[in-house]
């Protein structure tokens, strides 16, 4: 049994590490992942594309304790969410809407037992002293209803859909990732061509089978729709946006 | 038993890598967390104050291996630092003064019996070739005394101290985490407001209580003070300098 | 038994998480270490080194998963190389070059069985797909002549080769670490002196003992000589270069 760690903490300043100071003095022998922890701050859509684009291959009973957390302190929640397979635990901030747009079945608990979270707490770091501890000890089998009351979820992230039309649909540039790839909006399926800055752009099925120096688009890992320049950084080479819009046609 | 790793030698060209293979060849599934690596090359005085912030948050028994070494190879002592629930291993240049300031009661040693480190010595990296083997064979049950010899500790670390008057303690910015918050050397109290820049800021008890675009200030997660900007990046939007100096009252 | 990583990922989108999410989905309490996953994007050289420098230390059986591929969905080939200690995963593009040149006695083999990897393949992400998946087969226990079949190993990496005459030997730098310190593709030696941009610099044993504010020589930690200046950044105060020639006298 897992935990795996979602921030936008960094790993410069230690804030990763003594959560899992936290975690192990709770439940020892813990495999602790992390998933990311370079979320753009405050980002919360980044946190959330990153978490539903990996979640599914973790192992079945993986605890996420996922902070990208700008209210912390404030009157948001702090929640668990217990899906077939997993927990989450996070601020309920809309970080886990993408997950559970896709899962469907499952509860979620307000956290209130303060026996599960750090005595001297302190309000401006929720990670170690509330999402850190209430993780080790969901990791060590005690019941999310023993840890808070259940609640309605209520998704709040704004997250742009694509507009789908007769034989397209449009999307977005949502994210870049390290290789200056450009993840969109728009899932994958078996696209003919796209269009990009009205310009045709090939669609391909593995990087290097795209036209060198030029915009290609590909299923990446994410599960959706990204545009790439072969071997290079299509972000850097072609000063891309997020936001920018681009047509995949059937 | 857990081994934790500060050390400024960042995670591309594999030092920290090669101490965690060093570590599990002697220590096999020894859990080690990376507390940061991310210190700036060079500077103590960063890492001291990293490792005094979540040292006491780590299992009974951690062996924090702390490597921030400009002097490797030269005379400064390599050493082993026992309190009562922790060891600390690495040079002897000041690393370890915050931390045994606080904790008081403790035993140092001077690393001297070569079964406990690497054969094939190299003159520039006594992460892999001393620090991190002599953590793992602590983490197994060495004992200090075996490895080294007790020694006097010196302090050393040029921590600037805050300065008290009477109903108010005036201080500076140490260091700027990942969302440019302004860490400073004043311990967390109850302040009424403060002062900076001449200007009076205020002192709120989490980030989203803080006035919007402007400075406030916060008990942050290191036990210090600190000034933030709410949702934003202080030091980048006000130009925050390490030293500027700042005065809390009561 | 560990599964150590090296990759060009970063570890901001979640890419070297997930791939632990899979492995230990499928060898439970697996130790994983990170070597590194900041590899200048598809640059096999710098994984290359980066792997050669450090593999060693590593306990017995340790599983190397290895990830810079930026032929990634094309023809080159998935490989396993099995050395008297080791295992190596990962890309057939010259990554496990400099490895092999000192392995010498070692068997390779082309991942064929599908078995051993991911349903859902994607064309655009073998470390998750892939190499992670095989890796963790190969630490349960599973016998690479299972998962694929021998092959030659073919050496492909372009590698500088240093220059040999009377008296010296010539070579360059080939990267720079994160201190700024040039590492060069000269192996160690009683070098008397060196020479760079016609001018001679000494060869000190350790970074304190280099003449400040110059560069200086010492044999560095990968093995090979490294020039550099004492407590500051090489690179930055005489904004070397990769290429640049240096010689050492004996």
């Amino acid at each position: 049994m897992v935990v795996a760690l979602l921030t936008d903490f960094g790993t410069r300043d230690g804030f990763v590490g003594v959560m899992k100071g936290v975690i192990l003095s709770i439940a020892p022998n813990t495999p602790i992942i992390d998933l990311s922890h370079e979320v753009e701050p405050f980002n919360i859509l980044e946190g959330a594309l990153i978490l539903k684009a990996h979640y599914s291959y973790f192992p079945e009973k993986t605890v996420f304790i996922c902070v990208v957390d700008p209210g912390v302190g404030s009157e948001r929640k702090a929640i668990i969410v217990k899906t077939p397979k997993y927990f989450f635990v996070g601020p309920d901030n809309g970080l886990f809407d993408l997950v559970l747009r896709e899962e469907k079945e499952f509860r979620a608990y307000k956290i209130l037992n303060e026996k599960y979270t750090l005595p001297k707490r302190n309000n401006t770091f929720h990670g170690r002293d509330v999402f850190a501890p209430v993780g080790a000890y969901l990791k060590r089998g005690v019941k999310p209803e023993e840890i808070g009351k259940e609640i309605n979820y209520e998704f709040k992230l704004k997250f742009p859909e694509p507009c789908r039309g007769e034989g397209f649909v449009e999307g977005e540039i949502l994210y870049f990732d390290r290789f200056g790839n450009a993840i969109t909006n728009i899932e994958c399926s078996n696209y003919t061509e796209g269009v990009f800055r009205n310009k045709k752009i090939r669609v391909v099925s593995h990087f290097l089978e795209g036209t060198k120096g030029e915009i290609n688009a590909v299923c990446g890992s994410f599960g959706l729709m990204e545009l790439f320049v072969p071997v290079d950084n299509a972000k850097e080479r072609f000063n891309l946006k997020v936001g920018e819009k681009v047509k995949f046609l059937y």
